[in-house]
């Protein structure tokens, strides 16, 4: 299967058609870029470090249950997936305020959250990916009622199996954005990448607040050790896959 | 009854409390700031006209059977009040579509709305007055569920009330803010003001996009012609209540 049209270039990947219509083929760049692209550089390595922590995770959640668009990697950088069409919406769920959440409400970094919070934005570079109300999302017809209920209960789940499966890691998930597509037949599938571009993962072992930061938050707030903390978080996940693989 | 200790200075209007522990004393400011206060101005007989024309509706929407904190004007641009706890949650009511929700939506300024949106933001003034979800509301235990319920069914009953009457003074009522306070007895009670300050108003008989605009937006955009368009707005909603109390 060979690489032909690009389709669509976005900020962290390239996506390409492929031989076959049903699979296209989404190549991880190492280009990194953060407040909606005002910030731009490169994070060495990056994009073989997000291939491979998404490939084992969504292998770990296929496992479990949860339909992706994974197919399997051809190379380090690269994945094969499912061609479906993206829902508009970025679904962020939240175990620990952080962020925006934390910016928009006052409430303090590192608050627990009782009951983990799953939020919706709009998709758009152009509008800087807005938070979005369930009104809104059903004003723009961005996705309906019933579909929105299964993304949720979806992403609650895939939320139980990582924060699990992280905590095995001594990682903390504090919070991560998901993007889902629905294929030819209807079917909702997880898409997109589950990395330290998507998600903010803290080490347990840490108790200094900038020394736990172990995902993008280190790029964009100028921390350092950025491709260090990209690499500590794919050994310590390729290390615990194995790990339960032989267990 | 006296006007005594100042309880709280706003934006545009300042609160005292009175003889009566039940009872506070609004002075309506001519100061108008918009952008969060970012830009400040004054805008002359501004606090009397929004105090003559707030006092007229919440005559209108007591009649209609909507509990509101209005009590009497004592002078033009001073209003008795019932004290409440006012809720921090500011709900904006949506019949077309203009300002932040174009902004953060890509929705055309102009676009009516199917049924009317009903939105809540955060009454922080130190955060920006964010957009809140329901979950935000919950998580942030700014109101309890079951008195949401109560503030969106009420918040729509006055929209309609309030849509019917600006129709009649030939004044399309755009979109406006409500705020909400609990009294002594644990009874909602509509709040704050409702004016050129917190609603949108378009002219009926303008189809100019700069022309029609009668509310605070003349202000927020140097659009010239302010104090006549409060001017206009209170001439018009005074004359109409005048007539409906003759017929």
């Amino acid at each position: 299967m060979s690489q032909t049209e690009k389709l669509y270039e976005g900020k962290a990947k390239i996506l390409y058609t492929t031989d076959d219509p049903d699979i296209l083929l989404t190549v991880y760049k190492d280009d990194a870029t953060a407040f909606n692209a005002q910030k731009k550089g490169q994070i060495t390595g990056k994009g073989a470090i997000n291939c491979q922590i998404t490939a084992a995770l969504y292998e770990l959640l296929e496992s479990l249950d949860i339909s992706t668009h994974y197919v399997d990697c051809p190379q380090p950088d690269r994945m094969r997936v499912k061609a479906v069409t993206i829902v508009p919406v970025e679904v962020v769920v939240r175990n620990i305020a952080a962020g925006s959440l934390c910016r928009q409400t006052g409430l303090p970094e590192g608050k627990v959250l009782d009951v983990p919070l799953v939020e919706y934005y709009y998709k758009s570079d152009e509008l800087g990916d807005p938070l979005l109300t369930r009104d809104r999302i059903f004003l723009l017809d961005l996705v309906s009622d019933s579909r929105l209920a299964q993304i949720e209960k979806m992403a609650r789940k895939i939320n139980q199996h990582l924060q699990s499966f992280f905590d095995q890691c001594d990682i903390i998930l504090v919070d991560f954005k998901l993007e889902f597509g629905i294929d030819s037949q209807q079917n909702l599938l997880l898409a997109d990448e589950i990395s330290p571009d998507t998600c903010r993962l803290w080490d347990k072992n840490e108790t200094d607040p900038t020394a736990k930061v172990m995902d993008k938050d280190r790029f964009r707030k100028d921390l350092g050790r950025v491709e260090s903390a990209y690499q500590q978080v794919q050994q310590r996940v390729l290390a615990q896959i194995k790990k339960n693989d032989c267990s």
